[in-house]
């Protein structure tokens, strides 16, 4: 039996899990709440900080270090459009797993944009999802890796999700 | 302080966390061993599965089932070329969070295939990583939200690649 | 002389060839009556089915399953935007025929999209054709290599088109 | 139970369906003959003619006449590398199913080539297939579709394949 | 001195020179008259027929043996949308120079079709323009080589377009 | 009957035709070579003159302004590599046709560099051609109109070419 | 102690430096104006002139060498859509530095006109950038290294940005 | 006349300006070294710094605050392959100018990349140049612009490349 079923049903997780949403720039703030409305649907508190890597790095550093220092179970996702420099420096630096979601308008957008997210160095693990609910979702299931309670929400939107289909 | 901190101190982690590799084709196996090299440098177990979701869709279902009904701590990582059913049909399935490392031999076959990666539908969270380095140390930064000792790893393995810019 | 001259005067084709379209999601619906209304134009029935390969992947292999055991001349059309999981997931277990005909809005998403339809490993033959028109219409052909009647309205669907040019 | 079972029994398939293959191109015959060494290995007759749309419209006018007249069931074969007008021009006259299979030396020239083959006006089905393997297989289908016997040989190489992965 | 100065004094050019604008299909007739305006500008006849070589190639070849037969100095241009498969059947049998004006009606579908266009096997020696003016100013240039009075009208034309940036 | 057929019997052509070839760079000579190649087998002259717009514009003005003094049938062909600057330099102030024959060495080089040989504004009549021996064929059908030998050899070209399908 | 601090003190730069933006088309004037307007900001007089390389070369040769002569800090802008071929004409030229703004409309025109821009020979240096706003600001960057005071202002458009974010 | 030109003569330019070049990976430096060498050949200084925005941020925050306090005319160069995050970060907070040249190997890495260089936000100056004698040539003009001796230099270097082409 798995140590951490006793556990987590003496520690909600509500307290112990976050996801913290970094934006590029306060024009995408509509794309990021797609995001947080999905994690709010799963009880999952999160947190939207907007912070150009072009423009101010140091304030990215230190949000970086800040959440570097913060023990309990979370992810980061970064939301940036153009040219992706926020994902990178976050992910090489961040303890916790980095997901990135630009906020594309359309599929011109995609095209020209899409690599400046995923031609990534090594030792800078970023992992890029188009749709904002699906980057919500891959959140969800990593927090739930340690949250008994959040993989039976897992487990029901999936049931749900092929409920629909039968 | 966080409630996990006690418990994988008498719970080694090595014994609970575990990724899976779902490959495509026999013929990605180097491709796969790239990301268990790094993972094995974490001392983390992992598996190299080899099930065709165009060719075998039944067995891709019975290992995603067998899977889910495994509690432990965990990450699937899904390696397949040309156009990528796999990653989709198991992101869409899983409880666990699916990293999806195509394995393009260069930027040729990533211009084509990338697009069969990352344009999935809502309700199928795919997590997208080119370097195989980078999808295994996405797993592990995954895995170390439930794990002390591998949080520590992590740490050293950030400390350590900013010592070589110094 | 053929074989097949005189046995289809006795047996009429509209009760033994059909198509079953699958569709990835409802929303494609449009799309797939365009090709359905073709068929219909030729007294061919077709039958609207959704199951999504990447949601419900154990749903489309029972569809599979069953179809393979109709031994009445058909084909199979799949009708699958973004990621086409879907045709490929058919087309390797179906022994009919697999056409693909992905619904693209326009040529941006036909430019990211379309490889993940072409793009296929060996033993996953798909054949994609993008206007359903004439999807519905190599179904028409295909079904007509065992149907003299069809193969006569054949004849004068094309000998039309050219009389439109004279 | 359909008609054409007891039919095929006695009218051995090998005499009744055939495969041409037309190429615009004498270079392209090692890709030509990738198709063929299946079609045999499925005891399927194939032909291979040369006649390219650009420099000689009038022979393949007249190849599509006479294989019009041929009556038998039948699938036609077209690999043309660079701008493709063989496959449309005789997609648009021949009442046989034309599957299209372009001889892309890399994804170089895939990825400039490719358009040429879908980008198809109505009236005009061409279906694309990239791998030569999987254009024979998909020949094969739509020539069972009318023959007991063929499709006994699908079966065994649809389960084969899966084997292969058990 | 020029041989062909006395001789176009006494046979105006009006009567000798023309350009056969080649159409696939009905809708492209806006974009063949912007070119056939410009024409008329230098009062050169043109003679818009539409004939696809999709779908009736049998048609192209009679019009490219006619106008073979036609010895008076001219040019003939094409205009096709999706796969261009008639500037190149016209190519590779015209004795007259072929240019290709294909009809994009934006950047999208210039990105997919221009290829078609421009990926010609050699003795299929199509001449691409993108501009519709162009297109007719450069078959102005070439039946101009052969006119005097042409030419002063193409000298005038360059000096006019001069004179707008002084 | 055309004027011009008694006139060039006793002016042979030879005398009167005539191709300057325009290079950017030293290094596209092999390029040029093979379409001066082609029209030596047509005896017609032609020159390569090396002057890149980019870095010598001035030169370009004067070689341009030369030859529209030149007032024998004649056709400008340029060869240029990477951002195509001269084709349109020449073609907006060129008397004569202008052909361009860009020298890419792969398809990589053709997908970068192909859209500045098209994307011309208006008056600047730019004819694009990717094959070197198609460049050539095409300015031997622009003489030919003002040259009866010369189309004697185009239409002698074109029937070898159509035997070699026979 | 830099020399040119003193200096700048009693030659105030706004007579000194200059930017002169040189546009292929009327058309484009809105897309200079947007740099103009930040240059203003700056007390930076700037130019439009309208000269197009593929039209008039002759007038951008003559534009080039008068700039040359005037010795005074400046920057030369080219703004031209579709092929560029003025950018290049400039910067081959022209002993100022030459940034190059093109003004595409929408992801599209850039996609398909980006290369122009960029794939310059050696001894051609074209600096590009796409935001005109930041094509103005590095203008004001490369002018500020001869002049103190709009260095200061420099200063504070960065502090200005960063105090955005915090 | 201009200010600067007596005090250059006492005030020898190899004494004020460098070129700071930029490396995000040490593989990078052949590229660079490319760059240094022609700067070296006009007798400019330069240094080059290995300092990865994606995983050292830190560091490039400080020498870029570094390099902002040096007064003397400069140029910072940023040589990135993939993903380009050092530009942008270095970009947005540089009082000097900066010029971009990626390194890329061929063109399929350069179609994947170049967007990353290119796509920047408002406030964001990165000058983009492939070419990496061109980089090198445009931080010499930009740098003459303060300096009598250099800018000679650059006449010299333009009427030598004119020459090359007499």
């Amino acid at each position: 039996m798995s140590w951490f079923v006793g556990l987590t049903m003496t520690c909600p997780y509500t307290v112990f899990v976050q996801v913290t949403i970094l934006l590029g720039s306060e024009n995408d703030k509509p794309h990021a709440e797609k995001i947080s409305a999905v994690l709010t649907g799963f009880d999952i508190p999160s947190n939207i900080i907007i912070a150009s890597a072009h423009k101010v790095p140091e304030k990215v550093v230190s949000i970086i270090e800040k959440l570097n220092k913060d023990l309990q179970p979370q992810v980061v996702i970064t939301v940036v459009g153009l040219s992706n420099g926020l994902a990178g420096v976050v992910a090489g630096s961040s303890l916790h797993p980095v997901i990135n979601c630009p906020p594309h308008k359309n599929e011109q957008e995609y095209l020209a944009d899409i690599h400046s997210s995923l031609r990534m160095p090594s030792y800078v693990p970023v992992m890029t999802i188009l749709n904002p609910k699906n980057a919500a979702l891959a959140a969800v299931k990593i927090l739930a890796e340690s949250n008994k309670e959040l993989r039976e929400q897992v487990k029901k939107n999936i049931a749900d999700t092929k409920n629909r289909y039968s």
